[in-house]
């Protein structure tokens, strides 16, 4: 069975080299983020992740959950880990200082919330779910809601939920039918069935904290019509502690491929038929602004699931290696030796080495764009917060949707490099290909994504950003033309830039009057941005080793030019074949008139 | 849950306009091959796929198989589905009529296995071992193994297995332990340990035929001293009766990532401690040929699995396109429209086109491939009997290999196209996901048939016969090129084609000094070339619509000009990203001299 070590060097390089964390750690509010402290949470996280989460990763997907007389039964493990999971400060780690949060820039959050995704993914919905709802109530709550329930979130005393998705309303929030009814009390009354809610019901905490979308009574048609609300498990009574237990229920367990330790429910708010007519709840914000807050968080829940396809990717890479070090099976292709390890067939080492870049060019973009969002929210310089923040913006699909597709390749070779092994549950493997398949799919699938970055992000500024940030790659490879025995990865870059440049205005071009066309090549375009952002990062990667005198052990410097020049001769190129297919895939399926 | 239609106008169209029946079956042992007769067998064929195995499929999955008391126990409805497939004299359909089979041309056969793998890959991997076995059986046996075993084999009475693998010997026979001394009466005891033997034990016939590698006691070692020996689970009198159980079992099933249905043995030869000191078995030919006779099957065996990739990806894209059809979701990115079934968003209309023709594309390639096969064993014709046989010894790791893989990115694809539905089991589309994920794995791994590929297809021969499939590819698009509308379609096979001459060149240049160079690039060279095939096939399909006469429905022949199109823009474009790959990877995965 896999075990897992954090990936400290690598993630420590990233972040002194890469993602420029002694820059961060000089803006106002980050100045706690010392080297010191920073290794010391890394070095603690990468020991319970490794030593607490990681062991029972395994016995989620084998239990899996169990709902048994309305309650939810969660794997053996699970409550005694996420105490000592919150007793450590983990959930509020990156959350703000005033409600029981460390205030750790982002930057050094997300490395750690990826060693917590690559230990046990399904576990660690639990505590992400903290995060996402306690961002909602500081963004939008009034100071009561915020008083009663944000410190009991950031500590993770009680767990939190996400009620959005309906039967009718997935991926389209403008189709929601639960109903809010005002009862003259500030409070209100919440009927309606939800789906997909991840941890909407079990026996981890003492009190779960629902955020749910609904409508109220005169409420607009559509996505400007829909109101978020507070709604706990049980109610809160004046002086902190728990009262009578509130009108909703799990009414159902869903049965799916991957992460089975988390518990995904269906839910019934206001059914017990009694006087209550409908769940207490308290609307959060204003009314008919929902979706407008639920937007505001997207880009940090998004964030978060493309950390998640770092984390799987890394676990699946792990166990790969080593089991490709230790199996020996044929002969090497070269020499003829026999009893040799697969890692000298050169497939097996190409995938190792394809699966190890990807990874580092996607942890690099991630942490920068964590380093981006502490500047935009932490820097006094205007104009660098506000460049930040563009940044953010257009790249959160790309991190979202380029990382969690890259993790189900990931996952696809380290099947495959097990051999027939990949195929048995027992070896442990086929669990992150399951637990991956699903990140494509929830806060967006890559689709929405992409329709968010050619619709919202390119379109809608005539790509202003992305040319920005294209003049900021042409930069670093300008940079790598001039570094010794680097003018072929340059070079490389350069074409990979280009071929951006030419698919960017052929969207702008067409975006208009051909949108059909053009949203046809969105995933594929979506694809091209990630893998030409991942050349970018690898070449800023191995500047970094030409630049840097710090200490990362033997030979490790020297792997990672070589893995940078790895990512743009082998992987890299896959992005002339994405521009290609923008143009010629969009074309011809919207002008496929014909019945399929 | 998912339903099953034949394609029949999909295979009519292929099998009449572009794998060439018409000529097939004027060939010397294929006259029963008329038209009449091969309308009925596909009718017949999909009554049944679609009637008796297609909803067997997730009852396999949901109880798979137990051991219970050393019996295997089947999923209901098994044993009986079972029965009728042999009564209707589906097992031998293509084998020789000699010993009960039916002896249809193999063009005609492989559309009929599809609608199996598509209806029920798990079930269909019973009769599939039986015609591998039927095969080596026919080739090697002496008269009286053939006369005791081979009718009950091709008529399905008794099932098959073949008895290859090891824990050390997985893709390396060479390692394989397993031991057979003869008892100089003609017959050998064997004794040893074989995993992953599919079908290995079950109640579903009354004898099974084991096939087993292993070694004499006088072997040489490694793959020169592996023989092949059959060993059936219960000895066989004189008479053809069954006799005593033979000292064979099976000790444990593995739990599997897919294909619950069809039980995964370990099995155990001559453990029993008795005084038979071995499970009694017979050679199969000559003593230390047991592999060659395999690498002789072995063409079959992965033409059939590649066709099992064509199948499962077909009925993935059923079920995702009846959801995408069904599913109302969000509003037309163009039109504003509400209410519209997910089909209209242009992304899925894109993943569904090209689902669809990649579909095509790889049963246009097995049905060529097919008819290829045909020829070779039929023809009089020396020269054009040869040039089919170079063909299809060069194409068989590309059917193999890149219809696996491309039948994962199908399933993949649908589970997309149903959103957070594709996550949950019970929507069915995941099985299709879990049970392909083994073909790209069993009967040699794509790494392996890359390997195959490059090494001794194109560096034994300096890529002669590649040659010469790259002029007939040329001939297509120069003719292409002068059909109305058509130069663009045209324009980019011919570059894709360049990109694959290239390459070749390449690879013939650097073979031999720079061995680990070449094969690093290996499984993109696979991937190049099967997306190559793709296109000139899909050129074939369009050009083909131009010729023919026939009537395939209302606006078919102009779909299939667009699905053409749509692949050479939208598809055959990743040739030139794989093309870069192979160079590219190739040389940076086997510079790469560091520690990962």
């Amino acid at each position: 069975m896999t075990d897992y070590a954090a990936p400290l060097t690598d993630i420590r390089f990233l972040l002194n080299e890469v993602a420029g964390l002694a820059d961060i750690a000089r803006l106002p509010g980050c100045e706690e983020a010392t080297p010191d402290l920073v290794d010391a949470v890394l070095d603690e996280a990468g020991k319970f992740a490794a030593g607490v989460l990681a062991p029972l990763n395994n016995v989620g997907d084998r239990e899996g959950c169990r709902l048994e007389d309305g309650k939810v039964i969660t794997p053996q493990g699970w409550t005694e880990a996420y105490k000592q999971f919150a007793e450590g400060g983990w959930v509020g780690l990156g959350l703000s200082p005033d409600y029981g949060g460390q205030g750790l820039p982002k930057c050094v959050a997300t490395p750690v919330w990826e060693m917590w995704f690559s230990a046990n993914t399904a576990f660690t919905m639990l505590p992400q779910l903290n995060t996402g709802e306690s961002e909602a109530i500081l963004l939008a709550a009034g100071d009561e809601l915020k008083a009663t329930y944000l410190e009991k979130l950031v500590t993770g005393e009680w767990g939190g939920t996400m009620n959005l998705t309906e039967p009718q309303a997935g991926s389209d929030l403008a189709a929601i039918r639960t109903r809010a009814e005002p009862q003259g009390d500030g409070s209100y009354r919440v009927t309606g069935q939800k789906i997909f809610i991840s941890y909407g019901e079990h026996e981890i905490t003492p009190n779960i904290v629902h955020l749910v979308l609904a409508r109220l009574p005169d409420a607009p048609p559509g996505v400007k019509g829909i109101s978020m609300f507070l709604v706990p498990k049980y109610l809160v009574n004046a002086d902190g502690s728990l009262g009578a237990k509130n009108d909703l229920r799990c009414v159902g367990l869903e049965h799916k491929l991957g992460i089975h330790g988390s518990p995904t429910c269906a839910m019934s708010f206001g059914d017990n038929g009694g006087d209550s007519k409908g769940a207490a709840g308290w609307i959060v914000g204003e009314p008919n602004r929902g979706l407008e807050y639920m937007f505001i968080m997207m880009n940090e829940a998004r964030f978060g699931v493309g950390v998640q396809g770092i984390g799987i990717g890394e676990r699946a890479y792990q166990q790969a290696l080593a089991f490709a070090k230790e199996r020996v099976q044929g002969r090497d292709a070269v020499t003829g030796a026999v009893g040799q390890p697969i890692i000298r067939h050169p497939d097996v080492k190409r995938m190792l080495l394809s699966m190890r870049a990807r990874i580092m060019a996607m942890r690099a973009l991630a942490l920068t764009a964590a380093g981006w969002f502490d500047i935009a929210h932490h820097s006094r310089d205007q104009a660098a917060a506000d460049k930040a923040r563009r940044y953010v913006d257009l790249l959160m699909p790309v991190v979202k949707g380029w990382c969690t597709e890259t993790c189900q390749q990931i996952c696809y070779d380290a099947i495959q490099i097990h051999g027939g092994m990949g195929f048995v549950e027992e070896t442990g493997i086929a669990q992150h290909y399951r637990d991956a398949r699903i990140i494509t799919i929830y806060e967006g699938t890559t689709g929405i994504q992409a329709n968010d970055l050619v619709g919202r992000k390119l379109l809608r500024e005539n790509g202003a950003t992305l040319r920005e940030l294209i003049a900021e790659m042409r930069g670093v490879a300008a940079e790598l033309a001039a570094a010794e025995g680097m003018q072929a990865m340059a070079a490389r870059l350069d074409e990979d830039i280009a071929a951006l440049e030419r698919t960017l205005d052929w969207i702008l071009a067409n975006g208009r009057e051909r949108m059909g066309a053009v949203l046809a090549g969105a995933v594929p375009f979506l694809h091209l941005l990630g893998t030409v952002c991942g050349g970018w990062q690898m070449a800023r990667v191995a500047l970094a080793v030409l630049k840097t005198g710090g200490d990362y052990g033997d030979g490790y410097k020297a792997a990672l030019v070589e893995l940078a020049r790895f990512y743009l001769h082998g992987v890299g190129v896959q992005a002339q074949a994405h521009a290609a297919a923008i143009v010629g895939a969009g074309e011809t399926a919207q002008a496929f008139a014909l019945e399929l």
